[in-house]
């Protein structure tokens, strides 16, 4: 036998980056293992468990063994439910025909850049951002570009973002609101007009909501309000409390349906059958008050984190309004976001995101804060920073 | 508003065949719906239920409550468990390291076609040969090469094939053992003769190995057998009846390592946790008990249906030795293998797979029967078709 031979490896991944933060969750746990205590804020999970109505549902079809394949855009009943409530909560009529019930949201972002992207295809989207997102463009060989933004727009693009960086290989423009890592949200009128000039121009809009839920101030509203042209792409991940569970849904275009259809049947077949059937319960009544008085809670983190940190420091120029992160200015207390986030571990017991996990732009001097775990242990992460800092 | 926008549309779909046996299905929907018994013998999916004890597994990993993501490449316990396997049936040693639990099969060949190819490389496969793996491999925008195969190789590639079809832009090849929709095996030495032309070539080998377990003569060895370097995929769904789980495994070289929890991380996040805990009891005494027995069922149901098809004038010169279906060359019958698909549906109430589902090469003289359903009803669909043909 010849040694092993060097085998082909595609081009793509030289520019598909690890997450950075894995790597220090790792020394955590290890630190942990030596018998340290961590104050974890860097995980982008709900550390709630998943409501009792979702699990006792899981349960009971579990119990029947029909665990087979669902069809390949999700049970019918489920795909009626979300676009019941998208008309309870939101007050937008879809129809269900237009619901894709997905592997996560991840299946979501899969289905949507396979069939709308073709090679060198542009998108244009923010920086800093969730790094799967243009990840996914590059995988289906298109061209994410990011594009900087800062404080003065709440870290979102602008209609102004989207004209300047504009060329003829943009295809379609993406948002998040709330957004990942900065927790803000675009305006309705910075929305409607970003929209009209990629129907103008025959580009896509694709609206990642998925902390959609996680709302602190008023109620978001839907970019599927606008038209029925929009791609939006949730989960039951996060107001939902469902991580493990890898379930997630895409409202698409009419013209996009068949292709779709054609592109789950082909990438994942269909979602979990279990999850699916569990998720048939994430819309009761009993649930909805679970996860409002969870939203609640996190809402009350924010604001214990908010303040203290200010004091502490750090500047955060845009109080975030919804998921359940704190995108921070970190200039005034080093000049290197991922050796301070290493050298907090280390000394201080303090688990954060270093900047560069989410883009190049400013990345240094920013860190994100999750408040994925108790208030009690926030205050404990907030003592430990002080002792650290002064 | 204006009328709705042409937006862009991938070139790639334009390669991505919808699988024309959803239509036959739809259609016998429609007629059960309207009083008609159908004989299902067109699903790709065994009828029996996920066995007891991974439900009860799944139930009490419900039953806690704690549903959150695993680690990207599957929870520790489950990659060793697969090991273990490896070992105890096959005789083959694996690191635990090199197991990747995937969202079904389909997971799995995300990860290999990203981490492979890049635009334009080439892949080689079997025509006949199941739709979804050139898909991948056109998703990722390589080039699926589809070889046109017949009965005196048992429907698989030869060291030939792939000798006379290579290109510099050959990166791979791909087999499937059993072979869905022939179910037949490659040989031992056809299997290392082709692993060496890759390795001389330095291309890489790719064995699909998710109807193992399924086999009806002797036993098959995987290919992980021949080296470390040859990526196998394989299935929680087949032999272990758990389709609706979604769960899979990728066992690949460790040049590939880096890449592929990059690519998991970023395409995923992580495969079911439901599934992952209740896929923890698959490999349980008790649960091979059960599963030894449905193989039993399964061979029994081969030995019905394939020499009443032959006495019905369907030729299968290549017994099937494992999956649960025969590829049935229907040409004394038919000139158009899809229009008898579709009549047979309409006037005998029986379904079956047009062999254009597979391919280009034969197709219209070839059928897919699929015995995933009970030995009384393959005697009333062998029953149903006699009447038929006479």
């Amino acid at each position: 036998m010849p040694n092993p031979a060097v085998l082909p490896h595609a081009w793509r991944m030289r520019d598909i980056e690890p997450f950075h933060v894995m790597a220090l969750l790792a020394r955590a746990r290890a630190l942990e293992a030596l018998g340290r205590t961590i104050v974890h804020m860097e995980i982008g999970e709900p550390d709630f468990l998943t409501p009792k109505p979702i699990i006792e549902a899981g349960i009971a079809a579990l119990a029947t063994g029909q665990i087979h394949y669902t069809p390949a855009l999700g049970l019918p009943q489920l795909r009626e439910a979300i676009a019941g409530f998208y008309r309870e909560r939101y007050g937008v009529s879809i129809s269900p025909r237009r619901v894709v019930v997905t592997p996560g949201a991840s299946g979501a972002f899969l289905l949507v850049m396979g069939a709308l992207l073709s090679p060198k295809d542009q998108v244009l989207l923010s920086d800093p951002g969730y790094p799967c997102n243009r990840h996914f463009v590059r995988v289906m060989e298109g061209e994410p570009l990011a594009i900087p933004v800062g404080s003065d727009s709440g870290y979102q693009l602008t209609a102004e973002d989207v004209r300047r960086n504009w060329s003829e290989r943009t295809a379609a423009v993406m948002l998040a609101s709330p957004s990942n890592p900065t927790g803000t949200l675009i305006g309705g009128a910075a929305l409607a007009e970003i929209f009209a000039e990629t129907q103008a121009r025959g580009a896509a809009l694709i609206v990642d909501e998925i902390y959609h839920g996680l709302v602190y101030e008023g109620e978001a509203q839907t970019a599927l309000a606008l038209s029925e042209d929009v791609f939006v792409i949730n989960s039951f991940s996060k107001y939902f409390n469902m991580t493990g569970w890898r379930l997630g849904w895409l409202v698409a275009p009419e013209q996009y349906l068949n292709d779709i259809e054609k592109l789950a049947q082909n990438l994942f077949l269909a979602a979990s059958t279990p999850a699916q059937l569990a998720a048939l319960a994430a819309f009761a009544p009993e649930t909805i008050a679970i996860l409002e008085e969870r939203r609640g809670k996190f809402r009350a983190r924010r604001d214990i984190l908010v303040p203290q940190l200010i004091e502490l420091g750090f500047e955060i120029p845009v109080v975030p309004q919804g998921a359940f992160y704190i995108y921070a200015n970190c200039r005034r207390l080093t000049s290197d976001s991922f050796d301070f986030a290493a050298r907090l571990l280390e000394e201080a017991g303090v688990a954060i995101t270093p900047g560069v996990d989410f883009g190049a732009h400013a990345a240094s001097a920013h860190v994100r804060f999750a408040y994925t775990t108790s208030a009690a242990n926030l205050h404990e992460g907030v003592r430990r920073l002080r002792d650290y800092l002064s």
